[in-house]
């Protein structure tokens, strides 16, 4: 008998828990995005406008946003640490980026930056992260705590891996969601467990519907291990005010589940009535310590003022797990050797950033509120012009980097749609995307349920070259 | 009821498939030897070396090995481009590196390397990676069947998620073997099928001994999706015969096994009488194309010349799976977005280097052959030292960066260490430890099964800073 490849690997033969996920940010619409653009390459003017927008990943370097001079000089010095022995390199870089490079250079294993390191990345860029941590909250943080992580993603992966065991396992997650979540459950074998935020209600959480979710899946037949929260928002921008956080603590530590906290967009918040609180703060600030509640939280240099997407540097901290259980996570990172060498400096950079007296702070801080001005304006212009719109409405977007209106579709659109065996929000965004070259992610990705709402997800990231359509620099 | 953390997460209610395996080169020695550290620390000259010399990884920057001037030239260019628009520049850094980071700079997604990439990499990138490829074998190679990753590993981790489906399906590996196997495999939820490497015939892969393992696998009913070889071999050092990897291309056709060819070490070969080939140009010498075969390679830049484990990139190249599968790994690697810029750029500069012409060429090649001279020496030194000792012999280090002797323990060692609850191997790596500050790792760490036989694992990655126990640089 003779075999072929058709034998081993095919659509149908593929790990089936492959193909039940969509990742719609980087799905349908991205694709159409990217024909358009090989097309307006080969007869430039076919098009009623210059150049795709891609508004359907937070990605703001991508869109212009410039990115930090200090953290550019550090890596740039620690990559070419023979920079650090030539007295031309003063006329390029700065004072404070030299000792900077040449501190973290010092606490490299070989004084090289190209060596693998400790999996859960090197101990003093941890200590400048747990610093960082410490500062923020106002309560302490240990570097044995933190794992340097390629991007908040592999660490949400990571968690994963740990706690789900099988398809009895669930974890709690928000609806819209941000679809990393259901990827990585379904990924894992688990069972997301979805809990839906309150669009009256700002994008709120409100803990009933979480309580009533968790009752019926445990009625199910699921052990729920875990919560996921998202503060700020992603997609949905709210900030969760503190009585809120405080009420998801107590619920939490009732209910024996493991908080997953979501808190990459940290920085990123718009409004003045709302600030960030970590839920390790505000769990400490109701007198609860490792001993009664586990909190993972995940952090990256994507967002905020940083924007670093590309560089994959982030970290986790986790709270309230046994040894063992620490010991068992610290073998599952040494499987990939660990985090990339660039994103760990960049992340310590970014929790531990230059400070008051330092040379260079008030460049730093300059270039880091120009940055906030732009997206704090730009969030509240793109609120308001939806809200204005014919048939949309949009919450106001109190943080992170999007926008996510409710558009009410006549009927005829919608009959439309069916006829091309299309949702009716993707069907909206191939619209507007062929019309305008603005790419968005229709609600349907988000797993948003109802179903007539439609949702668009429009990037509000700080652009300075793109300004034409986000038109509010 | 009240609940407390203990419900969510301890090591008995861990996924249990993160407990199982183990991964030795990060496991009990290098804890043993960070002990030791800390120690030595705390009191110098309380043990007879001044410092810990880690061979428990191949990691040769940690030992000294300096990276490549240009590599590192561009890396620090493109990550601070303003640097490009600044005259000085041209007093640190060779017109060749500046060359190329504009070149690189320009292809990225807004003139910024900073920003998400394509899940797959960096166009331009990939096709820099493919036209080395094709340079490397005489065979076309295209940027579609290129993806970029955070080193080798998480290409490997990638591959058995799209393959395996259950416990049912199996993975054939070679033994004594490179512990990411069977950990990705285990937390994928599949089986490792091992084929033994012949040791007497100088760690070759016996197609007859293969034949038998899958036959016995097909036998209790696993469905055997894929074989791994890695060649050249880690951790046994042997480079594989063109006659031979003819006969392993012909057996996976016939029967249906996609190819997973680890190519890592593919520029770390030693003797004059092998060389290496890729499995990809073997299969199309043979005249089979891609209906007919399935085969992934793998190349990462943290070993060859470069060295460059911490920065995390590699690449991999898929050929012979149809477009639809194609699709769903694309959709698997956007759930972590991008592999990371620094590492994507290394990657496309180790497959695309400077060439005759350019002005840094002479350097580039003088830097190279120091690095590969210095390790075929070692490699050599090595080995004939194992061979020299009484109780040990060794088969030569044909290619990658490790030895693995046999060691022949006496009976009253074998007793002690059964005292004190060791496998015999972990007990001598642990003796060697204390009384050397050597850090290897046992042969068991690598499931190698014979009883009687005991393994190290031994580093001759190029070092100049720690040559005093190396001694051959």
């Amino acid at each position: 008998m003779s075999y072929n490849k058709t034998a081993s690997i095919t659509a149908e033969t593929i790990n089936p828990k492959v193909k039940i996920f969509d990742y719609e940010p980087c799905g349908e619409i991205a694709r159409h995005a990217e024909r358009l653009e090989q097309e307006m390459e080969k007869s430039p003017g076919s098009r009623p406008f210059p150049e795709i927008t891609y508004c359907n990943l937070g990605n703001p370097q991508a869109l212009g946003q410039r990115p930090i001079t200090f953290f550019r000089e550090v890596l740039s010095l620690c990559d070419n640490p023979a920079l650090l022995r030539r007295d031309e390199t003063r006329m390029l870089f700065s004072p404070c980026a030299i000792n900077r490079a040449r501190k973290i250079i010092e606490s490299m294993p070989g004084r090289n930056s190209g060596a693998y390191t400790n999996s859960q990345g090197i101990r003093s860029l941890r200590e400048a992260v747990a610093s960082g941590i410490a500062a923020r909250d106002g309560f302490p943080s240990r570097p044995e705590d933190i794992f340097l992580t390629d991007g908040a993603s592999s660490a949400i992966n990571l968690s994963m891996q740990i706690l789900i065991r099988s398809q009895e396992d669930g974890v709690l997650c928000p609806l819209p969601e941000y679809p990393l979540y259901s990827a990585s459950i379904i990924l894992h074998g688990g069972t997301m467990v979805p809990y839906n935020l309150s669009e009256d209600g700002d994008w709120g959480l409100e803990i009933f519907e979480v309580k009533r979710c968790l009752e019926e899946a445990r009625i199910a037949g699921l052990t729920v291990r875990a919560m996921v929260i998202i503060n700020p928002g992603n997609p949905t921008g709210q900030v969760l005010s503190v009585t809120n956080q405080e009420e998801i603590v107590e619920f939490c530590r009732k209910e024996g589940l493991v908080m997953l906290a979501d808190e990459v967009y940290q920085d990123n918040v718009y409004v003045e009535d709302r600030k960030f609180h970590s839920f390790k703060k505000v769990a400490r600030s109701l007198g609860y310590d490792e001993n009664d509640i586990s909190i993972v939280s995940f952090h990256s240099v994507s967002m905020g003022f940083s924007g670093e997407c590309g560089r994959r540097g982030g970290y986790m901290e986790i709270c309230g797990f046994g040894d063992d259980v620490m010991d068992e996570i610290r073998k599952v990172a040494s499987v990939t050797l660990c985090p990339n060498i660039g994103g760990q400096i960049l992340t310590s950079l970014a929790m531990d950033p230059p400070k008051l007296g330092d040379g260079c702070f008030e460049n730093f801080m300059a270039e880091k509120e120009d940055i906030r001005l732009s997206l704090a304006k730009r969030a509240k212009t793109l609120a308001s012009a939806f809200s204005s719109l014919e048939g949309m409405t949009c919450n106001r977007v109190e943080g992170a980097i999007y926008a996510f209106p409710r558009i009410h579709l006549p009927a005829a659109a919608i009959k439309a749609a069916k006829a091309e065996g299309m949702s009716p929000d993707l069907f909206y965004a191939c619209r507007l995307l062929d019309a305008t070259g603005i790419a968005v992610v229709p609600g349907s990705g988000f797993h948003q349920v109802s179903p007539f709402l439609f949702y668009l997800f429009i990037r509000t990231a700080s652009g300075r070259k793109k300004k034409r359509v986000l038109s509010s620099t």
